[in-house]
């Protein structure tokens, strides 16, 4: 363990397939005015907005609807949304959706009363929140993100043509969040596999940076095997419930700040899938996860010893007489063969990238320092081509 | 993850080696009224005292002294603290010391303002609390019982011959806890060792419960082998700072409710080292140590395939043509080891338990239910008999 730091993570979570029924014992905590957020309306056809409706209403609230939450969400709807809730003196945003939903939900609550553009407040000059704050609760239907129970909110200005998350302090982070892993089961399963990619990620991007034999390190070694045991059940069977509760834990605890104390990260890989995503507006986690393999084998050779580990300790490569570049090249090979079994986008072409946008990409990509290697856009150029 | 359950854990933690710097971002949050609790005054040797009273001072805090709080808190010194913190009208217990310190203030701030009997209502009724409870912040000093960040609170009437502990609810968990690693260096070796068994134990009686492949079971595997790893470091050398806060922060994770949720769990070995205890006044971990292998063989035939789990995963057992009981032998074999290797208790004799206390511990021995096999009070004897 690094440096100082603190640790503590406020959000209350309901677990398992009754949670909903928790949504009774925190409305009452909250005043009257509820803005209900949500996104394209899967949710009417699968009966959640029903059941979320009936218990608001048992509760005594108002409802302002704010639906059309898009999977990426913009600048555009962030300022629609900052309207409904200021005009109606919105006591509590409902997010009820995946990351995305949760992730604007957040944005509002601190842009809602920002006396300027919240974009350029909170995203271009990533200052810290000196307002007002609505509160903020989540129902999760979708995992990945684990924006339930974090301060992260990543939103797409278009115009710019810039995807950016800024992560909040814990004032911002969801007062509660209900998650109830059937919720999941009608996920298709393109969007289901993107959700699992996400989390893999998520943990790679912890995982894959510093040398020191952190606990941190166990703990994600022991999250991704859960992923990697669980999604290949869930691929099956998407009504294990097993599979999915425990994917949904994994989700919530690769990225609700625990994993990332007292070590340092990369995120490098968030850095170029948003790029492309701002671009292409593909689903999050397939842009992540063309672009996974070129990046950590261009970065392999800089964090040797960590990748021979997550070969060993994750894929349960052996290592008898075999070289530590044998090692690791087998482990990536392993994460490979199982992101390709999940049917994930293995390339950046099929989510619609084409020649002439590489550079632009590549330009836009935000450069973080804390991999093994500190990129160079003409760097990201080359993994942008290698992902092609 | 099964079941039905919530999470939310509100204690801030402050980790590092400046970390005592952050008790004076806590101290305005409270009144003027400090009650300092510690133990037999090794924190006045080594420095910490004078530090903490320093800050205390500055930050223009009354202090009510309250030392003495030995290793097995006593009903008789929980009754004497009580009086303190009420005649006073405490703001705040501030807890100096190890886990025995931590949980005997926990155990006044829910009794000071009990109005009967806080034995009999919070230790033998187990009652909610529904009185005023006294906030309660913690510097650590030793780790092991990860009391810095639960509701665990244990306490020893030595006329009943009885060692308790209460798990209260979250509004009892310390609002804050302050762990540098540095702080725990001049600890004398049997009391580290004592420690990291008593974190070892924690996360043995959660994982060796229930069936299923829970993503807490891949977490406590990572936090066994963190645990382990460091381990090994600090023994050789007391001073290295990553070993001795890898083990700190372990322990903090292995009991602060996480990898207990949506799984069951057992605690037979601290009920009966606790009995134990409750004779012989030994210190906690090595009661634990003393009785571990004698019950973990008598229920492996129980829970075979957790054990060979186990075996594989934690102490890398390589399966190769044995049989599962095969392998889970060796597992419990190689933590024998690893507990010599640490020169741990390996009997209850050697703690000062004689053949004709057998009876009266077994006979005490509070039986849980949710290990692999519900002891009878006869095979609670015969533990205590290999154990001896």
């Amino acid at each position: 363990m690094l440096g100082n730091f603190s640790y503590c993570n406020p959000t209350k979570l309901y677990f398992g397939e009754d949670s909903l029924n928790f949504l009774n014992e925190e409305l009452p905590k909250y005043g009257k005015n509820v803005m209900l957020s949500y996104g394209g309306g899967s949710i009417k056809k699968n009966g959640i907005y029903d059941k979320v409706m009936e218990i608001l209403k048992a509760n005594g609230k108002t409802v302002f609807e704010d639906s059309g939450v898009m999977p990426n969400p913009t600048t555009t709807k962030l300022y629609e949304g900052c309207k409904i809730a200021k005009e109606n003196d919105i006591d509590l945003i409902l997010a009820v959706g995946g990351g995305s939903v949760c992730d604007y939900a957040k944005a509002v609550s601190v842009s809602a009363y920002c006396d300027e553009n919240p974009w350029d407040k909170y995203y271009l000059r990533m200052e810290d929140v000196d307002n007002k704050i609505i509160p903020v609760g989540c129902v999760l239907t979708m995992v990945g993100t684990g924006s339930e129970m974090n301060g992260g909110a990543v939103i797409t200005n278009h115009e710019q043509k810039l995807k950016i998350g800024h992560v909040f302090g814990e004032n911002v982070f969801p007062k509660f969040s209900i998650l109830n892993p059937v919720f999941t089961y009608t996920l298709p399963q393109r969007q289901m596999v993107a959700g699992v990619y996400d989390i893999m990620n998520h943990i790679t991007e912890q995982y894959f940076s510093g040398e020191d034999d952190n606990t941190s390190d166990y703990l994600m070694e022991g999250l991704m095997k859960s992923l990697i045991y669980s999604s290949r059940i869930a691929l099956v069977n998407p009504t294990d419930y097993e599979a999915r509760s425990n994917i949904m834990w994994t989700a919530t605890w690769a990225l609700n700040t625990l994993v990332a104390k007292g070590k340092s990260t990369d995120w490098m890989v968030h850095m170029i899938g948003q790029a492309v995503g701002a671009y292409t507006d593909a689903t999050h986690g397939m842009t992540l996860s063309a672009v996974s393999m070129a990046y950590y084998r261009h970065i392999c050779p800089y964090g040797l010893s960590k990748f021979k580990r997550f070969a060993m300790n994750v894929w349960n490569v052996a290592p008898n007489s075999k070289t530590d570049e044998q090692i690791a090249t087998e482990g990536l090979n392993c994460m490979e063969n199982w992101m390709k079994e999940l049917g994930l986008a293995m390339n950046i072409r099929n989510l619609g990238v084409t020649e002439d946008m590489l550079e632009g990409i590549a330009k836009s990509t935000f450069i973080m320092e804390g991999g093994y290697k500190v990129l160079t856009h003409d760097e990201v150029f080359e993994i942008l081509r290698a992902s092609m």
